[in-house]
C-alpha cells in the first residue's frame, strides 16, 4: 500500500461530505413547489408553441426559459382556467369550482363593490362580490380552506410575491398572510398594478395615502428603475433563501402583476419589439412578456445556483385568455389570441386556454406533451397530492382533480372528464364575443356554450375545429341535448347562480330546458 | 298716418338698445386677446394644410375649429418657435431670444438642476436652469418684464390656464400670478402633466405630497372623468366671465398641456383613429390633438355666445416641432412631421415650424395666408402693438418684432430680417438629427446650421428644399461665409452663451471662423 497524505484523506473527506451538504434540501421528503402564475398572459404569447403549428404570434414574443421550462418539462395543450381573474384565483385556493364558489367575476378591492356592468337584459346574480375567505360568514364571500394554509401546516415554509387579489379590503381574504403564507411581498386586494414603474414608486406617493392600485410593501424599490417583475422574483428569492438554508420545503406563490395592464414601457426589452416595427401598443405588451420570462429565467438560475432543480418542482399556468379588446391593446380587437376565438372575458377558447408548462425533474419526463384537458381548480389537489398530504381537513367540496397521473404519463387520458365556465356576469361596458353572461361545458372534444341574454346554445367540436368557427347546435341536436342535459345537471349540483331577465322577472332557463326545444 | 301702437315702439326700441348691450364689451378701446398655446404639437399635427400639399397628416389628423380659424383668419405659414418648451414660453414672455435670454433648454420643476444631459465631446453651457424671473438677481434666471404685468397695468383682466412652465419651483417665475396674472389655472413649474385623467386626480394624491408632475389646482374635477383639456379649457371660460360681464378689456393665456406626452387615451376621440388602423400610440396622439381641438372650438363658441368675437384676437401657436422618438410616438422615429425634418428638440424645420392661425375680424382679412416668417419673440411686441400699449418701461432688450402690419395685409414681406435659434444643449440621452448642441439662422429662403459637436455648417434653400435634403454648404461657400458672418455679429450682439471642447478645454469656433476656412 502506498503512503497517502492526510490532505488526500482530507479531499476524500469533503467529496463525501460536500454532497451531502449541497443536495439536503433535496433529500426532504416533501419536494418544494413553485406556482409560476402569469397575469391575462394568452395561450400564445410565448415563443412556445402550444398548437400544431408554429403561429406568427410564436414568432413575435421572446420567451426563453419557458422554451427551457418545456424542453426539460411537461406542456398541457388543453389547460384551462376562468375567463377572468378573481375566480381562477380563488379556485386555484379551494379546488372549488367558480359555479360552486360564486367568485364568478373579478373582485373590486372595494369592500362590498359590485364590478359587474349594468345590463339592459339581465339582472346582476348576487355573486360573491368580496372574493374568499379563510373565515365563516365574512359577507359575500366564498368561505373555504385554502391551499397554503394547509401546506404550511404540513411544514412548508409558504411565500407569496406579487399579485395576491382573493379578496376585497377590509375582509380577511385581502391579506395573503391570512390564507397560509407566511411571507408577503406585494400582494393584496388589487387586480393590477396602478404602474410598474420603480421611478413612480408603483404609484406610491412618497407621504400620504397610496393610490388605489398602488403596490404595496416595496419601498425600498422607490425612486429606482427595477421595473415591477423584477422587485418581486428578487423578493420572492430573497425570501426562499430561509427554507433552503434551513432545509425546510417551501411552497412559493410567485403570481406576476405582469402581463396585465398598464402597458408600462419596460426599457429592458422594448427596442427589440419597437424594431420589429410592432404596433407601440404591442411592443410594450411584448416586452411585458418578456420581463415577466426573464423572472422565470431568475427563478431557474437561482434553482441551479443552489442545486435544489431536482426536488422543486415548477407549475407555470396564466390565470385567464390574452386581453384582446382595442384599447389597451394595439391592432384588432380580438384577433391576438388566434387561431383561439375572442379573448379575456370570454367563454371561448381565447378566454380560457392557457399556456401551462411543469418541471419536475425526477418525475416529469423531459420535452413531453400532455392532451388531456385539465383546469385551474386541479392545482389544488394536484398540489396536495404532490406534497403528499392526506386526510387534511376541509369545509368546501372541491371539484378539481389531480394531474399527478398525467404528469407520471403524459398519455393518461379521460374524455369522460366533464368541465365548465361559469360567468354569469357584465365584464365591460362594450359588447364581444360571449364575454357577458356566457358559460360552458366540455366534455371530451365537444364544446358547449350558453348565451344567456338570447337563450342560446353553440355547439363546437374542438379537435376538428379550434377556432370555433362552426356551430354545429343545429346539424347535431341529439348531441346538444346530451350535454345541455349533463351540463344542467352539474350546474344545480354546485348550486350555481342564475340570472333573471328585467323584462319578465323570470330566471334564464336552464342549457337542457333550451336544448329541448331543438 | 297710420296709427302705430306702443308695442312696435317699444320693440324698436329693443331693437335700438340690445345691440348696445351685447356689445358694449366691443365698443372698448382695447380688443381682448387669447394666445391659444399648444405644447409640443406638429406643424403637420391638424387637417388644416400649411404645406403647398395637403400631407396624408392632413388626412389623418380632425382638427375642425383649427379648419375654422383659419376660414375665418390668417395662416402662417413659416412661423417659428424654438425647439423646445421653456425658450419658446420665455421669449413670448419677454420678446427676448433664447440666445439672449440664456433660457435656452427646457427647465426642470426642481431648482438649481440642470437638464442637459451629459455630452462625450461638449461642457454644458452656465445656461439659466431656473428659467424666467420678474425679479431681479434670482439666480440662474433671465430677469425681464413679463407681457402679462404689462397687459394688466394697462387695464386688461389677465388669466393663465394650463401649462406655465416660465420658471423652477422656489422661484418667483414658477407662479403665473407673478408674471402678471389676475388669475392661475393649474399652472406651475411642471413642463407636462404626470396624468390627463380626472379619474387619477391628475395625479395628485388625495392626502399628502403630490407627484412631481402632478397638476395643481383643480381639486373640482378629481374622481370625475373630463380630461385635464377640458378642465382647463372650462375653467378659463369661466374666469373670463368676470371681465366680460364688468365689460374689462380681458388677456387669456390658454396654455395646453396637450399634446405633450403622457399619451393617455382621451376616450371621447380615440376610437375613429383606432378604426383607421393607426398605431396606438399614433392614435392616442390623434385623441389628444382632436381633444385640443375641441377645446378651441368651446372657446370660439363661447365668443360667439358673448358676441365679442369681432373685438377678439385669437393667437393659435404652438411651442416647438411635434415630438418624434418613438417612443413615446409609434412608428419609425423622425417621420411625425413629414414633409419637415426631424422633430422637437432639432434645430431643423420639423423641431421649430408651427401651425400659426391668428383670427381679428375687424382687422384680418377671412382665409388670409401669410407667408412671412415669423418667431415666437414677435408675439411680444405684436401684442403690445394691438393692445396700443406704447412707452411702457421694460428691462430687457426685446428682439421680436411686431407682425400687427401682417395682420393688416398678409402679402407685406421682409426677406431681409435676420431671425435665429440657439441651442448649446444636449437634450436626451439619444442622439439624433441635430437634436443636441446645435443652432441655426435663417434670412430670407437661405438657412444656415451650426453643429457644435462637429464644427460643421449646413445650408438649405427652404424655398426650393423644404425637407432640408440637400446641404448646399460644399457647393455655396459664399452664401455659407455670407450668412455665417450676420449669424456670429448676432450671436455676439446677443451675448449668447458657447460651449466648450472636454478634450482640448477650447470653446467651438463661431460659425464665421468655420466659413472662413471653406
Amino acid at each position: 500500500m502506498k503512503f497517502v497524505p492526510v490532505s488526500k484523506y482530507f479531499l476524500l473527506l469533503i467529496v463525501l461530505v460536500a454532497p451531502q451538504f449541497s443536495s439536503a434540501q433535496s433529500k426532504l421528503d416533501k419536494p418544494n413547489i413553485i406556482v409560476f402564475l402569469v397575469d391575462d398572459m394568452g395561450w400564445q404569447d410565448t415563443s412556445v408553441p402550444f398548437w400544431t403549428q408554429v403561429t406568427a404570434f410564436n414568432k413575435r414574443y421572446r420567451t426563453p426559459n419557458m422554451e427551457r421550462l418545456a424542453r426539460e418539462g411537461m406542456k398541457f395543450t388543453n389547460a384551462y382556467a376562468m375567463p377572468v381573474c378573481t375566480p381562477s384565483r380563488v379556485s386555484l385556493l379551494t379546488g372549488a369550482n367558480a359555479a360552486r364558489t360564486h367568485v364568478t367575476h373579478w373582485t373590486s378591492p372595494d369592500k362590498d363593490k359590485n364590478t359587474d356592468y349594468e345590463d339592459p337584459i339581465l339582472k346582476p346574480v348576487d355573486w360573491n362580490i368580496n372574493g374568499f375567505s379563510p373565515v365563516a360568514d365574512i359577507a359575500h364571500t366564498f368561505y373555504g380552506t385554502p391551499l397554503p394554509a394547509i401546506l404550511q401546516k404540513n411544514g412548508y415554509y409558504t411565500v407569496h410575491s406579487g399579485k395576491a387579489h382573493f379578496g376585497s379590503t377590509g375582509t380577511p381574504g385581502s391579506d395573503p398572510k391570512n390564507v397560509g403564507f407566511d411571507v408577503n411581498i406585494a400582494g393584496s386586494s388589487i387586480g393590477h398594478p396602478a404602474s410598474y414603474l420603480g421611478e413612480k414608486n408603483y404609484d406610491n406617493p412618497v407621504k400620504g395615502k397610496p393610490h388605489r392600485n398602488a403596490v404595496p410593501g416595496l419601498e425600498a424599490y422607490h425612486g429606482t428603475d427595477v421595473f415591477l417583475t423584477d422587485a418581486i422574483t428578487t423578493e420572492a428569492l430573497k425570501a426562499i433563501e430561509k427554507p433552503v438554508t434551513e432545509q425546510k420545503p417551501f411552497f412559493l406563490y410567485l403570481a406576476h402583476y405582469a402581463v396585465h395592464t398598464p402597458l408600462n414601457a419596460d426599457k429592458r426589452f422594448l427596442d427589440l419589439y419597437l424594431k420589429m416595427g410592432l404596433d407601440s401598443s404591442e411592443a410594450k405588451y411584448a416586452a411585458l412578456v418578456e420581463g415577466m420570462d426573464k423572472s422565470l429565467g431568475d427563478v431557474l438560475n437561482f434553482l441551479d445556483k443552489n442545486k435544489i432543480g431536482d426536488n422543486t418542482l415548477i407549475l407555470f399556468m396564466s390565470d385567464n385568455g390574452g386581453l384582446s379588446t382595442t384599447p389597451a391593446r394595439g391592432g384588432q380587437a380580438w384577433t391576438h389570441n388566434l387561431p383561439l376565438k375572442a379573448g379575456k372575458g370570454s367563454v371561448y377558447e381565447g378566454g380560457i386556454r392557457e399556456p401551462m408548462l411543469v418541471r419536475w425533474p425526477k418525475v416529469v419526463k423531459p420535452a413531453s406533451v400532455a392532451d388531456q384537458y385539465v383546469i385551474i381548480e386541479d392545482f389544488f389537489p394536484t398540489i396536495l397530492d404532490i406534497a403528499g398530504i392526506k386526510n387534511h381537513k376541509l369545509v368546501q367540496k372541491v371539484d378539481g382533480k389531480s394531474f399527478l397521473p398525467i404528469l407520471k404519463n403524459a398519455n393518461v387520458k379521460d374524455q369522460s372528464r366533464e368541465i365548465l365556465w361559469h360567468h354569469p356576469n357584465r365584464w365591460i361596458a362594450a359588447e364581444g364575443p360571449n364575454i357577458h353572461y356566457a358559460s360552458a361545458f366540455r366534455k371530451g372534444d365537444w364544446k358547449l356554450i350558453y348565451d344567456y341574454r338570447n337563450a342560446k346554445l353553440e355547439l363546437y367540436n374542438l379537435k376538428a375545429d379550434i377556432g370555433e368557427q362552426n356551430d354545429l347546435a343545429a346539424s347535431k341536436p341529439e348531441k346538444v341535448k346530451e350535454l345541455a342535459t349533463l351540463f344542467s345537471k352539474k350546474l344545480k349540483e354546485m348550486n350555481a347562480q342564475w340570472p333573471v331577465f328585467k323584462s319578465s322577472g323570470e330566471q334564464v332557463p336552464l342549457p337542457d330546458v333550451v336544448a329541448a326545444k331543438l
